[in-house]
């Protein structure tokens, strides 16, 4: 095999034409049969397989640098540069991240993950090298689907009033994650249909030059483009044209379920039945917003390009149609065009993952907050059993979100609780409410009654002494044995609270605390720094009661297990009841 | 006049064309009487009169909704809807706020302040509409200089996409705040000298329809146009070129003093001397980075459409060359382009305002500091004392940035101190590094030794017992005032401690304290939920020492006076010293 003997971007460059393709060819195998045993990005990465080739076969990496968007083409890239045995080995397989890692690799300049920046710190990369008198390529490589997001907008308007080298190669699958949505991708469809002759051109209108590659999985197309626009001196965009999914059937056909995919078997496609659990609080929203979408016209759900985070899936978004809307990947507009939503009688409801929400922080703070927009917007994987990648992780959102003023933001503890917080939130017309869904679907069965409306009011679920264990939304449960583990050691019941409201403190029954407690402890499943237990111990401070505030510790973690990071963050029943008694 | 019997929309489009064009010279007078007394946004509120006319007299306005980018255009709106009193009568000046305010008026329809948010709020007056079955018409007012933002791009590419009445109009008076910055620009450009007719159109290629209004100052040209799209069926953009700063010489002149402008004499267009303070630390920065430029060719000055924030006057800018770029109103871009400088061996160096940063929380997280790239940001205006409306408050920048891993942001006391942070920040090349420019230019003379790489090392700047006053940044001298105060109240000297950082705490000198101090106070100037002094209580939590937190309380002031929100947060060294008695 060629793949076995490439170390470099040097031993791609001494292949003829006809050893390329076999590489292609090769590579794609390898990608298969990886992804089929460990899950990862399919589609994107099995289309790029002929352009990443290309890339290394013309440009001088790591001098000249390419910088993937996303990273969603990076597997590819890895294979090429030195990192091919996490491809091609099972035991290696988890030797590579799932995205671009300057730890692994001198071809690698940035890690990412999150879409839309490759434009814009390629440009970085270029404006230093302009300064400091340098001449090699830089190269974004950027997909259709993260154009519409408004970093690489700014980013390409950016480049566009450069007049240095800068070469932006625009992957155009015509996917998103789901399908496009936007504006833009007429004009895309426009490029393809007319081989990127007609006039007008978002590229151009931007500022930047343009080359058109019919068919962006031919090797040779793509050399002689690559070619053409290496050592240029302005910014072009080489708009090529690839297959979502290329070689691999199913792949091909259902673009959107292989986008991202859990391991599969080969020859059917189909992944083992128990990978799937099951009730999940993705799906129970979707059913729970159709419902509603039924009975009120006005209910409109909105996502930024990733629908089945909660349950919108193809058929769900057909039942709902122009009550579901996509804005494709832009999250900023998303809660800007919830909140006008909101100011003209509608109910918006925006579906979102927690390490996404972070791309709004502005929106969320001037369109909604300072508007008081009765916007709902849906947290998901908001947890340390979120993500587990540097890049995705779902641990910021408390202190991003929860210290902006007019915010409701609230953490059930069950499916039950979850459901009540909605019917709350989509009923009411005076705050902006966020909801930070539980970690994992559990039910209690119970009916709940209390009355949201009435603000940071938090509930005593067992009345006790001594130790008050304040425990928010998915670590309720931890808290509650960590209160039995106390009970058995010290002969005395502590109190437990569930108090729903990240936002706001309940200084009455905080203070009523004081009266027979001695300790309150606090516990949350995210970092503790700008957090929930910050406040409380905020509110003791002044008092004799102690406070022990019980999270993670503020630093990016990868790739790690959730049960170390508990246990290294006394994250356990029997560690907060050790330190407790401690205390 | 007629102006003064203007009391609705009504009344506009009661008026014939000779009329009109009266009204329009009457509210120019008006509003350069006002300005000229009051100060505010001059340019772009003197171009836009005839446009704000026509809009009123083809739409219905609260019927039809008009969106306000920025609100910069809305002083026209409001004296045409009920307002003009507040822009006639000097003692009712006051009255309204510079900005769009639904408190004021139902032909407002949010609070905006921040650019770039129209197009995408105004997108979801007009999905809610849609989903009602309304049929009202829904106008998004923006100008050249915002398009440029990330969101509106988004919002763009989103209204693209829609089959319903939503119309555009773009403001095109060829500014942003200073000069534009981006390859979109050329387009516009073209389609000033094509007279929209060039097929290359930036507008279309993201999917709207497009008509041009050559003399946007024209009162007749802009209600042929505004005819023609009312009631249209699809999403048009009705490009018009303006004139910033129309009809006051000096503005017309200067346009980008005159963009916002402090109090002026009418006839020399000058300010009053006692308007400009001593030595500031913008002009000091500037100041400082064209020395560093000169010795270091890699340094590099990034601004996001506002360079005087950090001294860079035009000569200035001109002076720095390459080594200063304006990116246009583009946080999120200027964030990820530092940090790809950073990452090609460039010192990056970018200066903005604290409620500006707020619309690039990702990139601070993914872009910078997930890469732990060397950017030094300096955060102006970051207090209780900057900028008081609602929408431009800089007292939310500790809880949302300091709680970013890897981040170092530090809060120096006074000019020397600021001034070390930069020569450090600078040169070293492992961290993020934030600096919190002072509130005020303070100097104390001294030279400053610090070694800033030991990171999270407290200064105790003086040793006393019984309390310590932990006083961060700009309220340092608020906490050296308050232990004076508390010396002379209990005969005993507390300690004072400048923490400098406000992303870690220092645990060896806090532990010390332990031992001759019952009591910790911190001051702040920011507000105290997700802040620094949250972090100091919950370190003494589960310990014997009592804290006390001062700083604001969250929440959204709006056009306040500093020394009231001070002494109702209890900010001053009195009521400091009294409640740190009483504890």
């Amino acid at each position: 095999m060629y793949i076995e003997k490439i170390n470099s971007p040097a031993d791609v460059k001494a292949l003829n034409m006809t050893e390329l393709s076999a590489l292609a060819s090769e590579m794609r195998t390898a990608l298969i049969k990886k992804l089929s045993i460990h899950g990862g990005h399919c589609g994107p990465n099995f289309g790029m397989v002929e352009a990443i080739i290309a890339l290394h076969y013309v440009f001088d990496s790591p001098t000249d640098k390419i910088v993937f968007d996303v990273s969603h083409q990076s597997y590819c890239h890895k294979m090429l540069t030195g990192r091919k045995d996490a491809f091609l080995y099972e035991d290696k397989y988890d030797d590579v991240s799932g995205y671009s890692n300057p730890e692994e690799s001198e071809h690698d300049h940035f890690t990412i993950g999150h879409t839309s920046t490759s434009v814009s710190l390629a440009s970085g990369l270029a404006k230093a090298r302009d300064l400091n008198g340098g001449k090699e390529n830089i190269i974004a490589v950027i997909g259709d689907g993260s154009l519409s997001g408004g970093e690489a907008l700014e980013g390409l308007d950016f480049a566009g009033e450069q007049d240095t080298n800068f070469i932006v190669v625009v992957n155009d699958n015509d996917m998103s994650i789901a399908e496009n949505h936007g504006g833009m991708y007429k004009n895309l469809r426009l490029l393809r249909e007319t081989d990127g002759k007609t006039e007008c051109n978002l590229f151009k209108a931007m500022g930047l030059d343009y080359i058109f590659v019919k068919d962006g999985n031919d090797l040779s197309q793509l050399i002689e483009a690559f070619g053409k626009v290496k050592d240029i001196d302005h910014p072009v965009v080489v708009h090529i044209v690839t297959e979502k999914g290329k070689g691999y059937s199913y792949a091909e056909k259902d673009k959107e379920s292989w986008h991202w995919h859990m391991p599969f078997d080969i020859e059917t496609g189909e992944t083992p039945a128990n990978y799937f659990g099951g009730e999940d609080l993705g799906s129970i929203t979707a059913e729970y917003l159709l419902d509603k979408m039924k009975k009120d016209k006005s209910v409109c759900a909105i996502t930024s390009a990733t629908p089945t985070v909660f349950g919108f899936t193809p058929d769900k978004r057909a039942a709902a149609g122009k009550q579901f809307v996509d804005v494709g990947i832009a999250e900023e507009h998303a809660v800007a065009l919830a909140s006008g939503i909101a100011a003209n009688g509608g109910k918006p409801f925006y579906g979102v993952y927690s390490t996404f929400i972070q791309r709004t922080y502005d929106q969320l703070s001037q369109d909604m907050c300072v508007n008081s927009s009765a916007v709902t917007i849906a947290v998901f994987a908001a947890s340390v059993y979120g993500m587990n990648d540097v890049t995705h992780l779902g641990i910021y959102d408390i202190p991003m979100m929860s210290n902006i003023p007019n915010l409701v933001y609230i953490a059930p503890t069950t499916k039950e609780e979850y459901l009540a917080v909605l019917d709350w939130a989509m009923d009411q017309n005076e705050h902006p409410v966020a909801v930070r869904v539980p970690a994992a679907c559990v039910s209690s069965g119970k009916e709940v009654t209390k009355d949201f409306s009435v603000l940071n009011k938090y509930e005593v679920t067992q009345q006790g002494s001594g130790t008050a264990i304040i425990a928010l939304g998915s670590f309720y449960d931890m808290g509650v044995e960590a209160a039995k583990l106390i009970e058995e050691k010290t002969g005395e019941k502590p109190t437990i609270i569930n108090p729903y409201f990240i936002t706001g403190i309940d200084e009455e029954l905080l203070s009523s605390l004081k009266k027979d407690h001695s300790k309150v402890i606090t516990i949350e499943d995210g970092i503790l720094d700008g957090g929930f237990g910050e406040k409380i111990a905020r509110f003791y401070g002044s008092s004799d009661v102690k406070t022990l505030c019980f999270g993670l510790k503020k630093e990016f973690l990868d790739r790690y297990d959730p049960a170390d990071v508990l246990r290294e963050n006394h994250l356990t029943p029997e560690q907060i009841a050790e330190d407790t008694a401690a205390l």
